[in-house]
């Protein structure tokens, strides 16, 4: 089994924001591997794995990191295959992040999700994935439709919310 | 009975904030409504909703959405009746939730009320009701009026506070 | 005649941000005044101006300020008709203005649109005047209607914009 | 014995963010009061207050507010004397508060200190206060030989806190 | 010739801004096609256009849009292929677009690139096709080689600043 | 004639911002000085002439700067009169002044007027002036009731603005 | 033994984000010594600790401060040395230090690292001293090399991390 | 000739903001170097400048960048000579561009400075080179001497501005 998506962080201290990438990959059966590197601790290791990340068989990567985040740029410059950033939300409310990674100049561009977005991240990832894999696709266009079972479940509770005046 | 006002959230983490709406509406008894809708996971239920409102005899629509708050935008482009929009702090203090409820372009306004101020929302809904309906009008004004007291109790628990210099 | 609506601005050098609502209600063939009122330079005509808004048949005051922007909350705090604030921009893009407006205290709201968008304050209040005046709300439906033009316009122009691999 | 200062708020949960204005003109031996007004609750009492606060011998207000703080500004468009105003941080950072206060338009100055800042207000009360008497002037001179203490004490910790390589 | 892509704005207005991803995809020879499209004015539009993007044969949505920017969120809510979305400054230096881009709830991404960067986008959605087309993938490729030209031809020009103590 | 108020700026480009300040008093005939003085390239300077404001008999000071303006705050703490600080924008539409300036740390106030706001930074000089001198209280009076003028002639422009639909 | 470097702050209300500074000297063995000083309260001193660390055989000053946060840039206005600057989070997330410290005017540069980042204003130092100090020099590059340990023991936590569809 | 710093930037639309760096360089008499870099076209190129740089006899990088600008951090990362980075105004007033470039993570420092300020970042270039080079520390302080300059000649052109109650 190869890998499809990697999923890139800097430490462990972004795992708890990242993880719910790898439990949608899990719970989708999509396989999918998980690194750390550091654009600024190991930046020959980051350089090692974005230029053989389309030998190795890596169809999209998602990069995760927070402050002057350089990581998912220097990722994306190195390869072809679509690079997804992921401001992590470390100081500044992941304002930072969010700039350092979605303000990529001209012919480097990051998928940029939204701050700590990781879920998002895999969603659309998947849907990178489903344009060549059509169970992929399937896949996806089922997670959308389960989106509104959130919904149901809403309006029951706000329907059991009673007021006088309330019409149901 | 009808009601006059419906009260929409994405989900029922929403409610915290938004049941200040709901309480306001029961307290002035005006006849009101909450449905969950989400402009992005049930978009077709959005449109059928927003497009009967005027049919099913709404007077207003109050909309409270977090992050990239698409819902009321959305619901303001399927009806002519007001719609008040409910910026909610998700993330970023709020600040990209009331931005994308307040920036909307030329042709489809959305009145927005304050961060998570769904109170507010409520008040200015009965005024909105109160221009054709002189006994909501009646009582806005006496809410209004009402408002002082929270200052004459304020400042009766400033004149106890005591300080050797301080004139009362 | 008397007006409907009231448009207050606290100099003519808003009227260039201002004009587009009274255009609005002009072509709408909605009764409206124009007055220049201040919070600060004026503050007792503006008590006399919101105190009187009701027994004038004012419905809707849209009140365009910029900077610290007191001028909507304050004839807020003194009728209760319901008053639509314009920010606009003088300095900071705005963003003073729209935090001066919108962020209302509980139990005083104005109906926030956004920066420099008093057509959309004047379809606003266009709506609210619409719940209990079928020829209003004929014209908003209308109005509403007519904005689809724009999109068909554009669609014709983008087919003009020709490029050997663009399908039309 | 008359009050020089005047300390508005409108309400008592502001009272924490006050408190340490009031603490200061106690410890001064300064007279002063403290109000609880609202620009937008009770807006003919600010007036009354505003309108009659020379001939009460008044001679600086503060006052204190947060969000959309209009009580400053409203304030000192109705007196002659030196107002200072206090954002509060209630929501935003206390952002909104700072700017709905600084950003006055030409004519009505207010003279703002930092969010929260109480202490500093009562501190710049006490320098306009100092103009014409010696007596309150040479207490704020103490006051503020009186700050260096605060450095000695810190450098005495400092000095107490031992590193191997640390030159003392 | 199908279209692969389909790059959407909200008025002609926007194409000086949008061209770019169009001119990309003209000299990449990858078919394209370009809509006039509005989450707020043609809703209906919309969903008829995104409900059939997948058997209409496009792989990628480019949209573009400004202010309280809903339309890439609202076209992702009803496709399953991944949506770019390109945030317009039309106002407050574009923060607000991106904002109301990229901040999606979790469930439905939307893929943001920079303030402006339509090329970015087009450049991002040809990495998307080239996961299945090894043509496009290899244009790609030599597309980012070719970037490199920009330093080459900038490190000529810098070479030609003569100062009398700079170095070559 | 000594002068009451010195103006402090650090370059004559600050000149455009400041000498509204200038005319101020020079209209209302309350003596004044004008002095360049830097907090970063005359540290000396701004040492001696805060030290010696008192016994030069000045009452307040005005600094205007920009950027990281430390002018004001260094120059408050070397003085006990009060100091108005005028954040000058320079760059980022002039917030990095404004925050420089308004955040002093407790004990050392700046009396912070709004960005390029030095008109009000003199007239807050002229209500801390009248204080104790009669004859600049009834100036500042007078000029405040001048203010209303401005309401005056906006309402004749307004008035003259014709609309068929607009009631006068 | 000498101090190389200096660590000031203003109160040791600070020592919990600058220690970091000084446990990387005492680690790197790099004689240091810390202060307490402040650009407001103690202005003489600040003087007298600026103009003397050139004779006193000070290489590098580290100043840390909050708010409106004077203390680098004051330093770096009497000295030649070079001097970094550590914005402190007092408020406002520490944007307002930030922008105080960086944003000097042309002539006086002070070195700003990120907000709290006092680590990284000592490597900082220690990377200026090595210019001169071939010992320091091999530090600092050994310190960099053991960065590289964390990304080792983060892909050791990553990799024991199981999930069924990922592959290691 | 061997230069010391090492002035470098991603295209010569930056050498406007950057030549002030050059022309002090020239004016000290300090050999320097001028490259064209990007951190995203060439990132090979900027390893290997990086990794050489304290070989080819470098004591000091200067980078400048705008928008997400990763190049200070990721040449800071491969080398162990400090790094300046200079934060370039290309969108968002700068503020992108300087939170990239200051935000740092623990370990890989950058020595930023204002946005667009080349000029001090030069300046803190020669006082890095001036600690082991006691005639650039000469030449430093000769130039901090002639700052004040600048300021006599702002009171010389103030003290021509003539008003009536002006004291001289």
């Amino acid at each position: 089994m190869k890998a499809f998506v990697s999923i890139i962080m800097g430490s462990t201290s972004d795992l708890p924001v990242m993880e719910k990438a790898a439990k949608f990959f899990n719970d989708m059966e999509i396989p999918f591997e998980m690194n750390a590197l550091s654009a600024h601790r190991t930046p020959e290791e980051v350089e090692k794995f974005a230029k053989s990340a389309v030998e190795n068989g890596l169809k999209v990567i998602i990069a995760g990191a927070g402050m002057a985040a350089h990581l998912p740029g220097v990722i994306a410059s190195m390869t072809s295959i679509p690079v997804i950033g992921v401001p992590i939300n470390a100081t500044l409310d992941g304002m930072d992040a969010l700039l350092a990674i979605v303000q990529m100049p001209p012919g480097i561009p990051v998928a940029t999700v939204g701050i700590n977005a990781s879920l998002n991240a895999a969603i659309l990832a998947a849907q990178m994935l489903g344009l060549s894999n059509a169970k992929i696709a399937q896949k996806v266009m089922n997670y959308k439709e389960g989106l509104k079972e959130k919904i149901v479940k809403a309006n029951k509770e706000l329907s059991s919310v009673k007021y006088q005046f309330k019409v149901n």
